[in-house]
């Protein structure tokens, strides 16, 4: 039997103790697992770069993967832990959201329940460390066999984060910068669809804020010269802008949430 | 049989090739383990804070755990490196305290071997990084089933850091900030029974250096509003001031060492 | 039959998912391997400090590893993905020198070959991704058992980058900083044998840029006092400029690529 694939994300940091001591609550439950750290540098209680970077992660994972994702800023209060099985994967974590994008992908929830058996988590549960306490020795006991159901009732609706929409406006279409990597890559929401509206392709003006653009659209950074600013589909099909061998975001002051306006003649 | 698990814990950071090393070390000589890195970005030097959070993580490790912990500012001095044998697990490292606390959880040591066999380190072993040559090759040999006899003679005493007591004082008990996250928490010495003796539980008074404090102990951040202040029993029991959604080592400006008071009646 | 080890190395951070989804493409195609991190905080695009750090690992990792670097400024155009194989073990990422150092190390290659087989990647292959989507279904699938000839023609020559040589000028031998380390270690390209040559060993003097030094070549850092600075021979034999309990690069504010002299007499 193949060996189980566990996935982990948070907003712990690496100084820290907390993710060994969920992956030593996994072990301690199932050895036999595989654990891929997607991150652990989210933002601080960044519950939207959470679930942009799981929903980044979880299509290049293999089958019945269990990805557990803790951005948990209401850690020990009413947003109930939930499990949702999809047809490619498992997802645990707090019902804030950060398992959205990544469960809309994989198509409707096949179904979604509350943990809140007691006897499936640690001995202790502290109040504020569900990460170990609650969301590892769930993703170690399915890794081991056990069915969602077994861990509480089922629920029908999950909270979903609020992606912004790509909107057409007075000649333009405007979307929204929604992650700054750590090339400073600028990527937004728009899709190829949205870009295949551009006439002027394969040369179009775009505006960030106050900074007017003139991209060309390429496949490779290296089409543009060095430090030149450049836009191109990026590996998960959003439209980025970047720079060769350089910093876009610092280059252009840009931040997570700032509006692109492209103009589409 | 389960295959062995081996935790690591340096000041080496993860922009070089030091941890790699290790673990290229250990796999070398025992293919079949699991290894979890507890941190590597542990202040350099700071044998205190890794002592602290290998002795957070070790509790919830697999019984039979092998930790290796290595800051190390003696390194290739007179200070030896040792293995410690417990009740739960055996530990790795240099005799300088970063082995101790996690230990004493645990209770008396069964056993305190030196490390000195020469046949059980790399063939090539530098004068600056034991991490790679001399304390990964021995967690891979327990692995493989060596006893901590057989790598040198019996030691009687193991070097042990001070860390601070809660004092009784004037009407006051009088601690320390022994950890500051990530996340900003201040994690303070206080123990469960030191807070029982608060008379005004659930509020009391708190002096950090010279800041008045009024703090609700809590069982969540969220009970108090966000960039509020509070006092909870953290995930390890010990009493931590934090803000929830915030930041309260930096609002607070406290750091590593600072002395807390809090009013008993 | 022993599970094979990849070694990852890259410039891709650890805030974002990019090194998960390489681990998670691997693990799709090849359950059972054991991933070690080299390192991901390389400087973006520094593919001399990625050949670095890759060529001091490899020697520790155990025979038939797969290593994968990917520092990869050019990603896309023309330079082409390779796989070489030496007589330790087996290489995969781009050709431009990431590879060359460890290569050297391992004595002359066996083999070159390029990737270019499109079934042997995934099935979208982005072009500005090609550590998901070329290299690592590449390693997996060496990890599987393939032959280093199944994936592309035979080349006969690889880019190699030009590493400072120590060159003997005017009573001074004269090398370059190659490396800074996260403790602030200063390595140098200065071997044993060019050690040799200075006469007034083991205390000789200095030059980095304007500052002069009087050294002490020593076998441990705490052979000075504290915040002293002195020589020694690295962990992987080139002349360091240390620090005891400091940091030697700050405090004689050097960088990568700072010219070193050396008084023979």
């Amino acid at each position: 039997m193949l060996c189980p694939i566990i996935t982990l994300l948070s907003d712990f940091g690496l100084k820290d103790s907390y993710v060994a001591e969920m992956k030593a609550a996994i072990l301690s439950l199932s050895r036999e697992v595989q654990i891929i750290d997607i991150s652990h540098q989210v933002e601080k209680f960044d519950v939207r770069t959470g679930a942009f970077l799981l929903a980044c992660a979880a299509p290049y994972s293999p089958e019945d993967t269990i990805h557990v994702a803790v951005v948990d800023p209401g850690v020990g209060t009413v947003r109930p832990p939930i499990i949702i099985q999809t047809l490619n994967a498992c997802y645990v974590g707090p019902d804030n959201g950060v398992l959205a994008l990544a469960v809309r992908n994989d198509g409707d929830p096949r179904s979604v329940h509350k943990i809140n058996d007691r006897k499936l988590m640690l001995p202790n549960v502290s109040s504020t460390f569900h990460g170990r306490d609650v969301f590892a020795p769930a993703a170690a006991r399915l890794a081991n066999g056990r069915r969602p159901a077994e861990f509480g009732p089922k629920i029908s609706k999950i909270d979903a984060p609020t992606f912004a929409r790509v909107i057409q406006k007075q000649g333009t279409l405007v979307g929204e910068v929604i992650h700054i990597d750590d090339f400073g890559n600028i990527i937004t929401n728009f899709r190829p669809k949205d870009i295949r509206l551009v006439k002027t392709e394969p040369v179009f003006k775009a505006r960030i804020k106050n900074t007017e653009l003139t991209l060309k659209l390429c496949k490779t950074y290296a089409e543009v010269s060095q430090h030149e600013p450049l836009a191109l589909m990026g590996s998960h099909s959003f439209l980025e802008i970047s720079m060769n061998q350089g910093n876009a975001a610092e280059s252009l002051k840009t931040k997570e949430g700032d509006k692109i306006a492209i103009r589409l003649t």
